[in-house]
């Protein structure tokens, strides 16, 4: 696995299980998955040269962001590695131009959109779209960064409209949809074709980041969960997918489905599953890019929510994590082994069961006190 | 963790959630748990300058067996080594002679027991307790090694008697018990004495090998099984223990609880909890050692069945290991990256859910098919 952060380092207890020699792709020893596997190789991501090293001590190469240069990835391919995803899939969860372009020829539903030269083509979109418009970078943006939020009628000289044209990629512009929530379809899928589908869930977001994850989406009708999951299935098997593959949507208020995002790797709203569901999509994406058969999505509880612990201003959390474990000997707490910081992904917890208002509170009080928000 | 066996193997998925840094001291490279954890510890942990290099390492150390000599246990505390749990308590479960003296001090109800010094001392016991006995080393047996069934009449001249005695250790000889079934207690203690008593479960042995758990014990009383839980949390308490404490327990045909024999680490018994308990041995092991609230051991499910996988004469277990997935995608499958030799302990499965028979019949499949003994 190219990359040592948090999805690779919640991939190895899969692997343990499995009696898979989990190898890591990490840019210092002290990153999150590099602590917690046999020999992590501690190398550049974006270099062909130190990719191709790597690559030499595994069987399958596969990945837990988007960030290794699609040439690269060609590079591997041409050299007999099984890269998976593939390099062309994953183009598609790498450039959100292409992801756009190639989910409308399959009739797939997006919010509207364009490709944008110049902060001059954003007025005339946002006219044709009669609203908001939301700038994104088609490289490189994640948790919130590389996304502006570009209000009706804002001039093109104005510092919103002009800063996503300085990074030198390609800008897409989208029409803001009016949605009343997001929900993700994960999906993992094996060379041979073989797919699974978790149940669909909710996922609600602060400032671009995934704070919470509801599993199943309450109160979804079966009609547009089984159509998000189709959705996703076919996605996956269009686009060739090989493991995980997360599709974000928009529910409109109006009751539509529309495709936000795609991540092809484990995702933040599939991390509910470690404990809730009878296969993690850890466990899924390395059945997957191990052509191993893939093991039952089935959810465990009626409900499982999923809480990102941020970073608060806490200068030691080890008072608040022994607090977390000692209030609520139910909850599942994971904890990604990375000094805390404001703002920064430093764990998750679970809680499963029938009530749901009882498990959102069980999980927020646990986020609430390592962030430091609250003190009993 | 001393011991690079299973045992620690599993004890890393349960460290990474919990964000602790898991160092293993094992023999060889290539043992279960050198494949999965950061930089493991190549050393002898026979030899007291390894494990105090490697003691200088940790904030707590713990074992995956009880093979770490009294002496250098009492040398590392001597130290200033946190050992957990600490080589008085480890003493009951490395020599069974000081194990039943206590016990019985203690009046937990135990087979009848003496510790015999010669061949000519059998008989005389035997006739004691009218019937066959067990000849057992005090120190150094496990799955069965070290076990003699001695039938009553047997002359003190035959093989059976003398050779137990030719370890130049103590022999222990009990009362062979007519046990209906055997029982597990696994429970898990913190160093201020927080406790938590799993469900108490059955143990399927052959050969003196376990080869199967149900949890919990079908048919069994909630007054017995609070009495062996009520047991297991006393021996923990009076011993001291610290971290998980297994005590097998022979149900006799009477209806009485007697102690079998203890274990001071997490035990194949308590495998079962990784997929079918809020919290898995291996991470209130964990929990304990460190000092940290323990967490629930509730079960999940109605029911759950462990069967272990021992190896057989199959050349290649690959076909095997793909069939048990793709023929039941609710198994969950742990393997220990051990190579596979006829007999040895390789991985085991879990199966849980409401129907008893139904879990077991697929669990055995998975068992019997992995060791070839059928083929569809």
């Amino acid at each position: 696995m190219v990359g040592g952060g948090q999805l690779a380092r919640m991939t190895q207890p899969a692997a343990v299980a499995l009696g898979v020699r989990l190898k890591v792709l990490a840019a210092t020893a002290e990153e999150s998955a590099a602590q917690v596997v046999n020999d992590p190789v501690i190398a550049d991501e974006k270099a062909l040269a130190d990719l191709r090293a790597f690559a030499a001590g595994c069987d399958v190469l596969t990945f837990d962001h988007e960030h290794v240069p699609p040439f690269a990835l060609e590079a591997l391919e041409a050299d007999g590695v099984l890269v998976r995803p593939g390099s062309v899939a994953l183009l598609h969860a790498q450039d959100k131009g292409v992801m756009r372009s190639r989910l409308t020829s399959l009739g797939i539903p997006c919010p509207r959109w364009t490709i944008v030269a110049s902060p001059a083509d954003v007025a005339p979109f946002a006219a044709s779209v009669g609203g908001d418009v939301v700038l994104k970078t088609t490289r490189g943006g994640y948790d919130g960064k590389g996304v502006w939020l570009v209000p009706a009628g804002t001039p093109e000289s104005s510092e919103t409209v002009a800063e996503p044209f300085r990074a030198g990629v390609p800008v897409l512009a989208e029409e803001r949809v009016d949605y009343a929530r997001e929900l993700s379809a994960v999906v993992a899928r094996s060379p041979h074709g073989q797919a699974v589908a978790y149940p669909v869930v909710e996922s609600v977001q602060r400032d671009g980041i995934c704070v919470e994850v509801v599993a199943p989406a309450p109160g979804l009708s079966s009609e547009l969960a089984v159509e998000a999951q189709r959705l996703a299935l076919a996605v996956a098997s269009s686009l060739d997918v090989v493991g995980v593959l997360a599709v974000e949507l928009f529910e409109t208020v109006d009751g539509r489905l529309l495709v936000n995002e795609l991540a092809m790797r484990p995702h933040n709203s599939g991390h509910w599953s470690i404990d809730g569901a009878v296969t993690s999509q850890f466990e899924n994406h390395l059945r997957a890019v191990l052509d191993l058969p893939l093991g039952s999505p089935v959810a465990r509880a009626p409900y499982t929510v999923m809480v990102n612990l941020l970073g608060g201003d806490l200068p030691d959390v080890y008072p608040a994590y022994r607090h977390v474990m000692a209030r609520d000997p139910e909850l599942k707490v994971h904890w990604y082994g990375k000094g805390v910081r404001p703002g920064r992904k430093v764990g998750h917890v679970t809680a499963y069961g029938s009530d749901l208002a009882e498990l959102r509170e069980r999980a927020w009080h646990a986020a609430d006190y390592i962030r430091g928000d609250i003190d009993e």
